[in-house]
């Protein structure tokens, strides 16, 4: 197996680093060290921190699982099981650290243009996945047909990530619950 | 007009501080040297940054204007104005900041039982407004009677603080346009 790259390494130490303690919280200092490599060669691989975190988004974004299949179950199941996927992660991590894609939007949107770039385009990608699974869902005969399925992709997206920030101060999988009674009981 | 004590002025310059540049990128000397006080005399009022975080939540929640009357608007044109009020402050904004309840828990639940306490109780209060609307809308006829508030009460404010999110990344107001579709078109 080759030997990760340098940069490899960085990015992945700082998808870790920047989720768990958030950006501005971590210097360029704390995640070479995390990631057991000389400061210098940071910027040998990246033109600043900025850079790296919008690349720690879009590869948080590619590792979701989102995508993964779900065997032979119907397009409104599978769209459930998705977000049960991303529910058990939230579940496994005691409701720690939230969505990196979320945590990032709220705290840098402000400040780094190519960090709001990536989370808009990321955020985008997700809700249009959300969208296809709400059309096939209609196709199937499983959700009502006059329902906009571009609207409802992004208002659900939407939901889960408020949805996760209170579940990241509530410690608890109610605020979870409550998105999948509502989206799958009644709004889908 | 009393001149405001050296604990007001920092509280009120931490709530503009926090909200414009996030908690971690604050220290108590820039929040000393933009409230122009001395450094000094901030641990005569706080015992630390944390301390300070969740009074600067209380207060923010306290003075969001949530709670202002409405003239003779019943309870669902209530809740939408309501709703208004803080859509056009992220407007006037140009869609920066977002809501400091929202990002203080997505930066700060995991790190601060403190701040983490006080977004939990802010949110909690805020979400039971939102189920006495409803309830009030369902007396009045205006939502159907079989929605259990209290659940449509915590997925709606869900729902509002992640599009906040979105509309911080995509510098829109479309994200405010599709809750305010969703929740009042065919949610409630």
């Amino acid at each position: 197996m080759p030997r990760p790259s340098v940069r490899e390494v960085i990015v992945d130490t700082a998808v870790t680093e920047f989720h768990r303690h958030g950006f501005a919280a971590c210097s360029v200092d704390t995640i070479t060290r995390a990631a057991g490599v000389p400061k210098g060669s940071f910027y040998n691989h990246f033109k600043s921190k900025e850079d790296l975190g919008a690349e720690v988004v879009a590869r948080y974004a590619e590792s979701s699982g989102w995508r993964d299949g779900h065997g032979d179950l119907g397009p409104l199941d599978t769209l459930r099981a998705r977000f049960t996927v991303m529910r058990d992660v939230l579940v496994d991590n005691e409701f720690t650290r939230g969505c990196l894609i979320g945590n990032m939007g709220s705290e840098r949107a402000d400040h780094s243009p190519v960090i709001r770039k990536q989370v808009g385009e990321s955020l985008t990608h997700w809700s249009d996945s959300i969208t296809d699974s709400i059309r096939q869902a209609q196709a199937a005969g499983e959700v009502k047909g006059d329902k906009d399925p571009e609207l409802l992709g992004r208002f659900v997206l939407d939901a889960w990530e408020g949805a996760i920030i209170r579940t990241k101060v509530a410690k608890s999988v109610a605020p979870l619950d409550d998105f999948f009674d509502v989206v799958f009981g009644s709004l889908l």
